[in-house]
């Protein structure tokens, strides 16, 4: 997994035992090879380091290719030849741990290269624009906006006030209402030995042109790939789109939308308020979900749904009155 | 539909043909009557340039004083007498076109008269004030605070960090907590010839004497009309009212509560948290909506309404009890 | 109850006429004893002023400690002996205005001693410090925050864009990401004799070492005493935390969760998204709330609930399981 250098700072690759020592990991490796980036196992590449904690006897999908993987005692023989494997307590925490050592997100003040602001863009005195960061043609930025270092702004865009942005390149035409959180760490916790550690997410948000934001809502960036927002998706105030998010074109999302982390969502869907979509869920184009679903599976493109756990809206419905007519009122006796 | 000229520049009038034109709506029409505004079809008057997408069989609820009207090719024959058609692919889309051309949200950096901020307010000094905005007697801004061009502040009102104002009218001693967004545009999308657009938003917030707002909630400003908060309603953190809402005095609403657009909610009204009201929905005076409840239709004045779609409470309580009993875990045979 | 000093003002005692007076309460008391202090009826103590609304008949919970207690006229004689009765038309609008002129909350420009900021912190140019505030070692504070007076930020805290804070005590290495809002005043509202009156708030907000908060979440300050998040504890973006609640170690809380007033959340307890939990409710040790859970009662340690009203996960499924075969579509005869 390579990371963009305009968000994080790569360290550059190190041989596992340094990096091992460096983590304060206390585990014996039988070969030292050269360790340059991390991966999810299942794709990961030479230089690589992953983590399995599983139950290798049902799946072991760590990918031959990786380079090293950090393992639990009982699965260290079951990985692919060339695998070099690093047995820890806490497998997924070890390798937060290494990524750590090998990349660093830039923080909000990093300094470096000055800004490149487009001479027609109009950014408020209060806005403070990150190093490296660029500001497009025409681009409005109000007052108390604060753009991460090496973060990208379309042309014509808008940017309200007191908006966060890092970690994310934003296409043209957008609108961003205020208050709005784009590019902050998704929610990823883990086991370490002292309770629960934060995930590091090294991903980025991608927003296509002429997507419109509402005031208040975050979008959180991707924890390896991107979160993407397709063209003319319109967002409504306080949603929350989790890491790992793909949304297509045109889909309409109420308040208090929720998707979360690693579900997809097809052009065209529309959603009412306070839909709240679990993880790893795929929305087909088209789907109309009403206000206050909970989806917990897919959606086939086309369907219209209802209720938590959503179900077709014409069985929610059924299952509504049905009740309603077995529990109505007693009539009085004439 | 005027447009309050200390939020929004009013361009002119302009002769329909070179409103088209400027618009890039490649339409003959039948007449070039002075177009000098914008309304819904049932109340537009002389001047104004409306637009119809319904089924003119149905319903034609076009008003005879309207000066224009954009349909598709279907209804032009049907609209009243005198009213110019204007027959496009998109009509409401037309619409919104039109009156971009006639009127511009002045931005959040706007130049134009000084603010006018009395001797006793005390304003951070990192808060921005937007041109011709006024600050009553001893009003509190705290730092990071953004307030619009032509925002009016009542005396004595507390505005916390980092919110932002705009379009808006704000009485007296009215709590305004940190990160709350007040006035962004509401959330309107229509259907363009290429994809979703947004629908623009001409109207204000208005909001009441003693009123207090919680942190991070959102108050959405009118699409044509205003949104009202009425005297001393207490308003919880992140919650959303939408656009056209109009609430009463001594409304209680608790965190992420949210009013769809053009819903009105009387005096007295109480919401436990996370009620959700559907768009076009009225709450009579007094009535108490269980917390998560989901209103999707008027609720009579006085009652106690719970559940999603909400019965009344009793009802819903009743149905919940009569499910337990039937999916009664077995007993064990003595 | 005393205020903390770095967040209030305390104005000093007064003798309970002169309180009852600059307060505009036009009632005559039996004795003028000092006032130092408010408190609640059942823990009042030598000094503080306590109200009793309830039925003097069923419970009168207050302490016989208590120097003075507001009270309806036909609550006066149910005192303790020795508490001096104070009768007005609404005793908790009357404690609201006495607790104003005995203490006052420090506004977020109050000017003081100059905050003590660690050399090796980053402070970004753009964020406010408020006077007496502390800003530990390798603490980084993003641009746009606003810190309130008197505040204490651990070593190696990092504080996101536009975050606000007051009235707090933030531990080491705590993350609070872009907009949260952090010691605000809780949602407490009381009706007072022109209409609904907010109920200040005097408490403060205690978050321990390695917690983390999401973008956009709120934390209220406490009524009384303090709201506590435990270590390591970890919450997602768009979190509601209400006044007095105190969540344990371990706790993990996902997106749009809401916990009311006074509810307690023991160590390691995981919710997913969009939980609600209901006022002066306990939460055990280890428990699992199902997303979009209601809850409304105490649920022991170790459970797993779902549904809303909540019950057991289990139950909750089989309910909806036995549902739809109830209203299973008719099938076709063959």
């Amino acid at each position: 997994m390579p990371v963009d250098e305009r968000f994080y700072t790569y360290k550059g690759p190190q041989s596992l035992r340094t990096l091992l020592d460096v983590c304060g990991l206390d585990t014996s490796v039988s070969a030292d090879p050269e360790i340059s980036s991390i991966a999810a196992a299942a794709s990961a590449r030479e230089g690589d380091i992953c983590f399995f904690e599983g139950d290798p006897k049902r799946s072991m999908n760590v990918s031959a290719s990786a380079t090293a993987c950090f393992v639990h005692d009982n699965a260290a023989g079951a990985l692919p030849d060339g695998v070099t494997p690093v047995v820890v307590s806490h497998p997924r925490f070890a390798q937060k741990r290494a990524s750590e050592e090998l990349f660093e997100l830039k923080s909000w003040t990093e300094s470096g290269e000055a800004a490149s602001i487009h001479e027609t863009a109009k950014v408020a005195p209060s806005a403070v624009i990150g190093a490296g960061a660029s500001i497009g043609e025409e681009a409005e930025i109000a007052p108390g906006v604060v753009i991460g270092p090496g973060v990208q702004i379309g042309a014509r865009t808008k940017i309200g006030p007191n908006v966060s942005i890092r970690c994310a390149l934003i296409g043209n035409d957008v609108t961003i209402l205020a208050g709005a959180s784009i590019g902050e760490a998704g929610f990823g916790v883990t086991a370490g030995p002292e309770g629960a550690e934060d995930v590091p997410q090294w991903g980025r948000v991608i927003i296509q042109d002429l997507v419109t934001i509402g005031a208040n809502t975050c979008i959180d960036r991707g924890a390896f790939d991107d979160t993407i927002i397709g063209e003319r998706t319109k967002i409504d105030n306080l949603v929350q789109i989790a890491h790992n998010v793909v949304i297509g074109r045109n889909v309409m999302m109420a308040s208090f939308t929720g998707i979360s982390g690693t579900s997809s969502i097809d052009d065209g869907v529309v959603m009412g308020g306070r839909v709240g979509i679990a993880d790893h869920v795929h929305i087909g184009a088209g789907a109309q979900l009403a206000a206050a679903s909970g989806i917990f599976r897919d959606i086939p493109a086309g369907e219209t749904w209802g209720g938590s756990p959503a179900r077709p809206l014409r069985q929610y419905l059924r299952e509504i009155a049905w009740i309603q007519k077995q529990v109505a009122p007693k009539k009085k006796p004439k």
